[in-house]
């Protein structure tokens, strides 16, 4: 362990500081959850009770124009492009991070009709997996779907792979994949590549383009501080916008959804990835999460969220198990430990007022969200933790009762 | 044209008068767009206020569980059940109706293998057909759509077809289609039935299970006032619902979604086309529409729609063309009109107060919606109507400038 720092001092130096106030906090409580659902920013609920009572309440359907609520999936993709190294035109909003990860999956296997296998890992993020599943399913035709990790998952990369689907950050450890190595691997092998990036936007500094990216989802939720089940994201690099079919080819995906054809005409570029009518309140308060995301920039978010993990990681020292990487450079915005009764260890830190959060088996996860979070409290937290674990104060059965949701 | 109704009479003996008051409305405006877009409920003003600052902002991650987010789509579901004849198990709400449709198009087809054909009509809504070529281009298999109208469309239902899918009121007209008949139809070729229910529900009395409806669709945002792109809905009937399979096979559809296990396992029941994350803010008002929608009652709601409707015809008399059904058992809840001036008509109307929409070519549409409308409204709407259309008004270069979605 290091010598303690001086928390106050990386308080005062910390270039996001003035960030903490843009967000609603409970009084007295610690949250350390935004890897799972980020914390309201204030402007975020100003803006839906704008949209509320002056949008919907005033201009009625007319919003569509005079609110531009049309123009919203772009407008904000274009946002969330200046976060993930993409070009504004390159993403859109639109669905939840599932539905666009099948849209992009079922293009992608149709673009590579001649390779059977989609290629990802176990223990991935699950709903990938299912999506994959499903995907494969309607396509039928032999596909297949292999999972593999490692060393093995790049032995697997062969020319039957048409395409590669990984979480860039893991959801349970926070390890980072190595972008750039693996595209270029499964690129020279023939195959499409398609990140989920839904545990690192907002927390990491992604870089799309400069990993030759083909294909990329991410939520809005988390890190992005978007509103429980915010509209995601989608990603089609430029070079492949005029090949790739959307399956869920629906009238926002149209070249013209208002002449009401009967024929499907997709829309040029990543717009045809757009499917039926977005949900505007909630489209609004992913808008504010993205606005403060932004203001901060993507590179000082990563680096304050290294730093905090850092910090995290060194004061819990050996009183637990560290599922994540130690080095910051190749972990996310959460830390995660293992502990045989970790649930009961996040329950009674929960009552004494820091929130994480439970994995099945044994994992407890920590999010370090660089906007709302100061050193102190994460100092705070971490230290509340260790005497939790040494004391063994979880060891009470108030702390073992499970709900549906941790 | 009959004789003049006694307007105040009508409104002094409407059993859903009192619902007016629980719409926020703008002065000087007659709205007749709640086809398109519904006006804002007040109490779904406060739900949203109240689900961003108190349970997003207070209780965060923990409102999965402690405000019963979780249970939404099946609690919100369950209600709409109660105005379209179905059991509170058989619907559930879920991302949009095009993504909906998608989903329960795929699972049909691949519930019938060997029938290549799925059947639906000319000038339907048309996302609707663009997710059915979407979904036909996903299975292959030598699948095709057919397209077809009344007595062809009849003739069309062989033992070639898998699925039929129609609108139930159409989008343009406001006509009808028998749902009993078209579905005993379909069912003796066996075939399955998809209804889309978008533009009915809220102001038809569905019977789903009296007519013995296998599969439906539906929109929040029109006449369940649920707000701009609300989530959408769907119903399987009970008896597919063990065998039938989401191809968007996300983790809100797992039988054990936090579980995190690898493989997917579909939930029991309608729960299993369930996808990703819902927009929990987009679902809280829609649940404010919905619980608007169900204390009127489908019945007395579809018999005030009536009513509107005949009294709008009625006052129009022979000043435009009608195109939809002169017969209110055969219309939904818009009257539409034919004019080559159509467009300008709607904007000159618009500079009045009167709020309607148009439809390429020359369809002009009211939305009688029975909710938030008097009678003396409607009738003075058809009035201004009638004189922007004699007068010519509606003449001028102002009214005749395009915008994107009208």
């Amino acid at each position: 362990m290091s010598p303690r720092p001086d928390l106050a001092a990386l308080d005062a130096a910390d270039p996001l500081a003035r960030f903490r106030d843009a967000f609603e906090r409970p009084r007295e409580m610690i949250y350390l959850a935004g890897n799972s659902l980020g914390p309201l920013p204030k402007a975020s609920a100003e803006r839906v009770a704008r949209m509320v009572r002056d949008e919907w309440g005033e201009s009625l359907v007319r919003g569509w124009n005079s609110h531009d609520w049309i123009g919203a999936p772009a407008r904000v993709g274009g946002k969330i492009a200046g976060l993930i190294g993409a070009r504004p035109d390159e993403v859109i909003v639109a669905d939840s991070t599932s539905a666009n990860l099948y849209k992009l999956a079922v293009a992608a296997m149709q673009a590579r009709p001649d390779r059977p296998v989609v290629l990802s890992a176990p223990g991935d993020f699950p709903t990938d997996l299912y999506m994959l599943e499903g995907a494969i399913r309607t396509l039928g035709g032999g596909r297949r779907l292999a999972l593999a990790e490692g060393e093995a998952l790049e032995a697997a990369i062969t020319g039957e792979v048409a395409l590669l689907v990984l979480c860039h950050a893991h959801y349970r450890s926070g390890a980072v994949r190595d972008m750039a190595a693996l595209t270029a691997r499964a690129q020279a092998a023939g195959a499409l590549v398609l990140w989920d990036l839904s545990h690192g936007t907002g927390v990491l500094d992604v870089d799309l383009n400069g990993c030759n990216a083909d294909l990329a989802v991410g939520c809005g939720y988390k890190y992005l501080n978007g509103g429980p089940g915010a509209p995601a994201f989608l990603f089609v690099a430029r070079r492949h916008q005029g090949t790739l079919l959307s399956p869920l080819a629906g009238w926002f995906g149209h070249a013209r959804p208002f002449a009401f054809e009967d024929r499907y005409d997709p829309a040029a570029g990543v717009a045809r990835f757009a499917c039926g009518t977005p949900p505007m309140l909630s489209l609004a308060a992913l808008e504010g999460g993205v606005d403060l995301a932004l203001e901060a920039g993507a590179a000082a978010a990563a680096a304050k969220a290294r730093a905090l993990g850092d910090l995290f990681i060194d004061r819990v020292g050996d009183a637990l198990i560290l599922e994540s990487p130690a080095d910051s450079a190749r972990r996310g915005g959460h830390v995660a430990f293992h502990h045989p009764d970790a649930f009961a260890i996040v329950q009674c830190l929960i009552s004494r007022g820091v929130i994480g959060d439970y994995r099945e088996p044994g994992t407890m996860r920590f999010g370090l969200s660089p906007l709302p979070l100061s050193f102190a409290e994460v100092a705070r937290a971490a230290d509340l933790l260790v005497e939790v674990v040494r004391s063994r104060a979880y060891d009470d059965p108030a702390f073992r009762q499970r709900s549906k949701v941790t």
